[in-house]
């Protein structure tokens, strides 16, 4: 019993072992078992959710975002960047809509909301018959028949998958029916259920295009209007008074955990902090938003941070313009080239189904080994579907590798750009296995011995 | 080959024996399908609801039901009785909400809609805090406490048949917010589902009770409220401005097929006519409306009447006040005695579950029989459940027997009272297989030798 102090003075003597560098499996284990047990990410979307709600860009709501936002990342000891960017400032006003002649159908209100970007009718709203259209192309082929004419897109989104081409219509038809002298433009909301719920969304004018009134219409009144254009001419009597205002100046919001061993290069991970102005933006993108943060709480506080920079940004004006994504490429086109991989999180709260990715030849053998950890999580093996982001598709011409947490999109469209884009949609364990998932993923692309090959730039557009 | 011109001279000689009479089976086979494959009952709930569309009673949108109802009535041959019924007259307002004051909170508008029946804040609303509270009884407890406030019930539906006991808060929580001298009453809207759709509904005032303002407020904003009286008090700007005006005259429409051999006994096959303001009323009762007009059809084009008399009511009022169903009961007070029984298809469009029964002891014993011919539509046997309908709910003291065909009901209050209780929610086969089902048990009922055992009449109401 008498050796024991005399181990004690011997262990206290010796100089402590150097401790052996984490193992990255280790690590992982750490970041999904902090993510599935913090209640942090949850914490966050209940909060700027709640507290702040609809940011659109250029809104007074945008700007409270900000401040939240930069409060939430120095919170975690990060140094907070606020790069700026010029924002548009437009604002919904009034919305109603009605058919009003029609030889069979009575009068009854649409439910309408206005599309981001587009004019106003004027306090007296317009009154012109409808024409109801198929593509782009068919608008073009209308000549002489579109002239003072509303028309209307009517692109049914039976599954998710759908939103790709129908989104065509309502970015697009606006301007495709201004150039051929239309006086408005109504599509059908692009929205996978409804409970007569408009969904808007931006509708994008071409450079010398006259900016016309534009409308989402719920998918049961673009059905019911349908239904009356197959028993005869109808007219509509459409008010919508948005107005666009003088740009203001905004911010994307920037952090970093620098790299330890290669600080220049960049695992850039974002989301959007700006959300339409109908609802609080929780799947769109509250979700994102509050899985980035996460990321920085969880990244942030590793005993030993990784091998390359990893870089949050929560862009601006997403939903409405992307001078976010463009202003952050050009204040950072010089760097662009040390970009090793971007991830952005905006499709929601879904649980993950897999990994995404768009890179050079050898991409997925260079992937495929750093997701095995991931794998009950949902994420651990490559499959198909798009990659990248639009804020971060700003980067594509620098070649820069886009990988995506692929999550389950399903019920998105239910609620994406409507009213009904609230907390309760959200629910907390699949955000906090996606928030697990993508933390996961660009810690692993941090920290990987290699770096993914450099993807085709895109085809330049005239 | 000589013989056939004398063979047909002695068949034609010889008198036709008599039709034999026509088989019930082989009658019932017809009704179904007629109903399965004339598209008619779909034709009339698309052209009441796309053409007609909202018909609250006292509305012009009602009287034009009216006429459209005893039209088609009359398109069938039938002679068409107006009933008079005096009806109240409650016309929407502005209405808005909004958090003003919370520690955490920022303000967000909230989506609500006025309960029928409500009274108005003046234009310009009124501002007073929060208290949630679960039941009637927790008001009358609640004293001082409930003076100036804005009381709010937040019932929540996971099923269809928790309707039930919610629906006790909405009816009756305004009026004893009232009583307590709460400044208004909200109240989550009974919905199994939303995208941020208020569900409206009556609030009954008891009398002697002072109407104050009521509104239903969505889901999601009623679980954002809950959310906010969890971080501390709350007021709420409430912004309601229905009115109500002097009753108007309305009516009951009846048609009957006239009973071959007991002219004098009859069984009653109701829906209403009236629905809520904020949309088509396609579940809520166009499906029921175009249910009874089917069966007006089939019936009245039988070969031979049914035993007894089918008494067709389309009635007025029954969201609002019940002046429809009063009127009836008075109107045929002498006659209560010979309704042998009534059935109200006020449920919707969903397809046959059962049959539900309210009779007197042995009335299973007498309806099960009738039953096998239903049992392929769904219809075959009797099950637990309420029988009757709000409408004929005023028959019940005459001991008049409730016969109902039980439908799927399970997505009926997603939209139901909502503005997305439009004609998309109808599927096209389950309405034909119910209105199927409602027409071949209103002719088994019309057509049995016996009649059912009458029900014991409830103990009246002091």
């Amino acid at each position: 019993v008498i050796v024991a102090p005399v181990v004690l003075l011997l262990c206290a003597a010796r100089p402590a072992p150097p401790a052996p560098p984490p193992d990255p499996a280790k690590t992982t284990a750490a970041l999904v078992g902090g993510a599935l047990s913090d209640g942090l990410t949850w914490a966050r979307i209940a909060d700027l959710t709640d507290r702040i709600g609809p940011r659109l860009s250029g809104s007074e709501g945008f700007s409270r975002a900000v401040a939240w936002a930069q409060a939430q990342l120095a919170s975690e000891g990060l140094a907070v960047k606020l790069e700026p960017v010029k924002l548009p400032h437009w604002e919904r006003g009034e919305e109603r809509a009605e058919i009003v002649e029609n030889a069979r159908y009575g009068a009854q209100p649409l439910a309408i909301t206005a599309l981001g970007g587009a004019s106003s009718t004027g306090p007296g709203g317009l009154t012109a018959e409808v024409v109801e259209v198929e593509s782009l192309e068919q608008v073009a082929a209308l000549g002489d028949a579109a002239h003072g004419k509303i028309l209307f897109f009517n692109p049914v989104m039976h599954v998710a998958q759908d939103y790709g081409t129908a989104t065509r219509l309502r970015s697009h038809g606006a301007s495709a029916a201004s150039k051929a002298g239309a006086a408005a433009m109504v599509v059908r909301s692009l929205a996978t259920a409804s409970f007569r719920s408009p969904h808007t969304g931006l509708t994008h004018f071409d450079d010398g295009v006259a900016p016309i009134p534009a409308a989402a219409v719920s998918t049961e009144d673009a059905e019911r209007l349908h239904r009356a254009l197959q028993t005869g001419p109808v007219k509509l009597h459409l008010l919508l008074t948005p107005r666009t205002l003088p740009d203001v100046d905004g911010f994307n919001v920037v952090a970093e955990i620098r790299g330890r061993e290669k600080p220049a290069e960049v695992v850039l991970f974002a989301a959007h902090l700006d959300s339409w102005d109908l609802a609080q933006g929780a799947e769109d993108d509250g979700a994102g938003v509050a899985m980035v943060l996460e990321a920085a709480h969880l990244l942030s506080h590793l005993p030993r941070p990784p091998r390359r920079t990893v870089r949050l940004v929560l862009y601006a004006n997403e939903e409405n313009g992307l001078a976010g994504g463009t202003a952050y490429a050009l204040a950072h086109a010089a760097d662009l080239s040390k970009h090793v991989a971007a991830l952005e999180a905006d499709s929601g709260s879904g649980r993950p189904q897999g990994v995404t990715l768009l890179a050079g030849p050898g991409g997925a053998a260079t992937l495929a080994p750093l997701l095995p950890p991931l794998a009950v999580l949902g994420a651990g093996s490559i499959v198909a579907g798009e990659a990248g982001g639009a804020d971060i598709s700003t980067l594509a011409p620098a070649g820069v590798p886009f990988v995506n947490v692929k999550q389950d999109g399903s019920r998105y469209f239910d609620v994406h750009h409507s009213a009904a884009d609230t907390l309760d949609k959200v629910k907390p364990l699949d955000l906090a296995l996606s928030a697990a998932a993508w933390t996961a993923l660009t810690y692993a692309l941090a920290e990987s011995e290699t770096t993914l090959p450099r993807a085709e730039p895109p085809p330049a557009v005239k």
